[in-house]
């Protein structure tokens, strides 16, 4: 394979959240450092953290300009070490460093450990799509595991990630709240085979999730939304309940009831996927990458709505933002 | 010491918060059960969970009608036991049972083990003040203490208990950021020996804050305020901080940029003394009673600014209310 000097690559320039900020440049194509490969890309996803990212408001501001991109798939095409070399030629999913450049290019370097071989069995895409919502969602179910939760709710359920969380609490026979702001994403989630769907746009939510959460002992509540929606899961909740954001779709400020912190001995905490990998390498994370790739392609696959070259940038992210739960946006390198 | 068989009580008709919802009645004088005794009360403060109580707002909702009052002192003129009789005639300070009457009242029956034989250097009215805030103050030091933090902030620094904070930080060597809403506040705190105080009225107070949070390494904040404060103390901290609500004077919901529990590790919890002392009767406890009796009418005193007799209850009420630094309002039984 012959790799070309140059590359086209959709590159930020302001944090500000606008689409003339995004713009396809030529780049140089990276060179893999030791203990990094090059991977030629064949997809990679617009995220929920990368409209977080565009905007400035996600947990890392790269110096611009940047390629933005957090994860994708592709073909190893050459490497800078040794050990690099035994993938050259293989698919890969792959996570971009939170330093360097991302995904939206049709070349990334990355680090040998943020490479995973794809079976066969999975696709370009479903490999694309591998390393952010499938982790995510299972680590969120480690933690209703790890705490030993008789019953968990989601916000956002209808998302990618909200239905792998169903997926998996399903196969762990937890029982699972799920929470849609939409009409028609509860008749999705139902007929996915949800049990309990409550939405939020409907008169008496808040005593529909209050009844519910008591009945089945919901303590610990993945809440993707924040704004008002952290402090109605929080309400909900008997005492001793946990809401964990890991998302602001609602793109507001969590708003919560004192009573709630004070009274009910209630608290509210954070998730982010880069401190589950960064926290050091133990059984947590090993179990993880033992379990999710294979999960992926079968319990827990995403479902792709658009498939966009990387020319069409500011369209694929102003399609990604507007709707989320009817598939995810890719763009692929032409 | 004859005791009559009517009493003079403030009592609470509706959790409205509107004055005319409370009442001084005429009432049998309660008898003392096995394990109670009965107090004749000299005086109790209204404090800032009092006018919660009032409003329905805090964590306890009593069947009305309903005696307010959570704290008082006075001399004890009747047992319902043998162990109580060894009380008879001493002066203690009471804490009023979370189900039965409270303190507004020229009696209460209140069980034994919520009763603290008063030393003779301690007046009756630094006894009345003494669970709520001094208590309070010692446990939201003990979770510095037990956390190892290396620095701690407090909102609403310039009230009673604000100030027995600064007292107790002073005392461990930990350092302290006091935050208050007003000129004149940070102008008495730094009168009391505060050597960090930030105005939150101010142009610059959030960068000032962070800056100092960071440079001190406050990693624990107790706030008494919630609404946007809440999120401002969060946003100001390092990662892995943590704000420990334990009041809302601004009787707002408390607002968190999401980023701040998502990408930082930081987490709202609550306290609420109650739990303190219904946790079980550990070591902590064990402390707290061996300390802060000693401490208070010394390091610990409360300012008291005005003394109204029952029947001006809604007049004490509204006073309290508006504004709380100069001093607490005791209602002394005439």
């Amino acid at each position: 394979m012959s790799i070309p000097d140059t590359m086209r690559a959709v590159v930020l320039s302001a944090y500000d959240g606008r689409p003339e900020s995004l713009k396809v440049e030529e780049r140089p194509v990276p060179r893999p450092g030791p203990g990094e490969v090059l991977v030629r890309l064949a997809a990679a996803p617009i995220n929920p953290s990368d409209l977080m990212f565009l905007r400035g408001t996600y947990g890392v501001k790269k110096p611009l300009p940047a390629v933005p991109g957090f994860e994708g798939s592709g073909t190893v095409v050459a490497a800078g070490g040794v050990a690099g070399k035994l993938l050259v030629g293989r698919r890969v999913a792959c996570g971009a460093s939170m330093q360097g450049d991302g995904t939206w290019a049709e070349y990334i370097r990355v680090p040998l450990g943020q490479c995973l071989p794809l079976r066969a069995h999975l696709s370009d895409e479903q490999g694309a799509t591998l390393f952010v919502n499938p982790f995510t969602a299972w680590a969120l179910m480690d933690l209703a595991r790890q705490g030993k939760h008789r019953a968990v709710a989601q916000t956002a359920a209808a998302s990618a990630l909200g239905r792998m969380l169903l997926k998996l609490a399903a196969r762990e026979r937890i029982p699972l709240v799920n929470v849609v702001r939409r009409k028609e994403n509860a008749e999705l989630l139902r007929g996915l085979g949800a049990e309990h769907v409550v939405d939020s746009s409907e008169p008496g939510f808040e005593e529909r999730l209050r009844e519910l959460f008591h009945r089945l002992g919901v303590t610990l509540a993945f809440d993707a939304v924040a704004g008002p929606m952290t402090g109605h899961l929080l309400a909900a909740m008997p005492p001793g309940g946990c809401v964990t954001v890991y998302g602001a779709l609602s793109e507001e400020e969590s708003r919560i009831p004192p009573g709630a912190f004070i009274f009910e001995r209630k608290r509210v905490e954070g998730f982010w996927l880069s401190d589950f990998f960064l926290s050091g390498f133990g059984p947590k994370q090993l179990r993880a990458l033992m379990n999710v790739p294979a999960l992926v392609g079968r319990e827990m696959e995403t479902p792709v709505r658009a498939r966009l070259e990387l020319t069409k940038a500011r369209e694929a992210v102003k399609l990604a933002a507007e709707e989320m739960t009817s598939g995810k946006v890719l763009l692929v390198p032409g």
